[in-house]
């Protein structure tokens, strides 16, 4: 599979870069659609930094927003198969769809705790976690406070592995 | 169908929230996840603004953006019965589901003129209108400056059927 390069990214039109981009922030292609304007872009990083901006520049309701467009880890669209390819992919990834009937309900009350505190879902880099680390994750976050656990979750968005570089293409390449 | 009350709409939890609300802004649920943070709305006049003040804050970028999530009028994803719910009833409800062949050929030539001139595609509230009309508007819009087409799209874009008040619960209320 062979990486995209800048001048294929420049070319595309808007079409085009949304089918590719859309979900690099999950279930937001509105961003995606956003950074076209930005066109041409010098590089990857280029590419990634202005959806940072984008995000950067919405209100706080809007970045709890993009929180909220995110499912919750081996959660109820996981069970009913209506998880994006990427979160599916990521989930998996993490041992999220191998678990025991114990461990799920644990996390499930865990992800129903987390939400009724901060407003939005757990959200977890997840493929740089394993099945075993995201309840303690958990666990640890919701004891933080609402505005660092904001920007505590904002940052996983952005570690994300749709945005490391040398995976960047990977699951959109193939489409 | 039972239109819904303010209270019940106040009540819902996010996840509730963007089931119901998610694609009143076509394809872009992060608009009415981010909607929820503003609760409780004192009634759906004041829900509807809510959404209008969060598009009218965002960049032109990001104006541009929800434009471009919104599919042609009977184009690629007409054909490929991939539009969403509301957007199959509203072009459906126009006579776009119907066109001859001529009449899709011609439409799709002046998407494409549109498209190329403006980087978004020709956005119409589609039930106001009926499927002779449509080609006539875009030939007409197609000659305005870029700055005030934009203006115009997204005018279109707060008329939209989804948020004239008696129906907005009607395509919602069924799910």
């Amino acid at each position: 599979m062979q990486a995209m390069d800048i001048e294929k990214v420049n070319s595309m039109d808007f079409g085009e870069f949304v089918d590719v981009f859309g979900n690099v922030i999950e279930r937001c292609p509105l961003i995606a659609a956003a950074v076209w304007s930005q066109r041409p872009f010098s590089n990857l990083e280029d590419l990634e930094k202005h959806f940072f901006d984008f995000i950067d520049a919405l209100p706080q309701s809007g970045r709890e927003g993009i929180l909220r467009c995110h499912p919750d880890l081996a959660g109820r669209e996981l069970q009913q198969g209506t998880l994006s390819a990427e979160s599916r992919r990521e989930q998996s990834g993490a041992g999220l769809t191998s678990l025991d009937a114990d461990e799920r309900l644990r996390l499930a009350e865990l992800n129903a705790q987390y939400r009724a505190r901060f407003g939005f879902p757990f959200v977890l880099a997840a493929r740089r976690s394993h099945r075993a680390a995201v309840p303690r994750e958990l666990a640890r976050r919701l004891r933080c406070p609402p505005a660092q656990e904001l920007r505590t979750a904002l940052a996983e968005v952005r570690v994300c592995p749709r945005f490391i570089q040398l995976q960047f293409f990977t699951p959109f390449a193939a489409r």
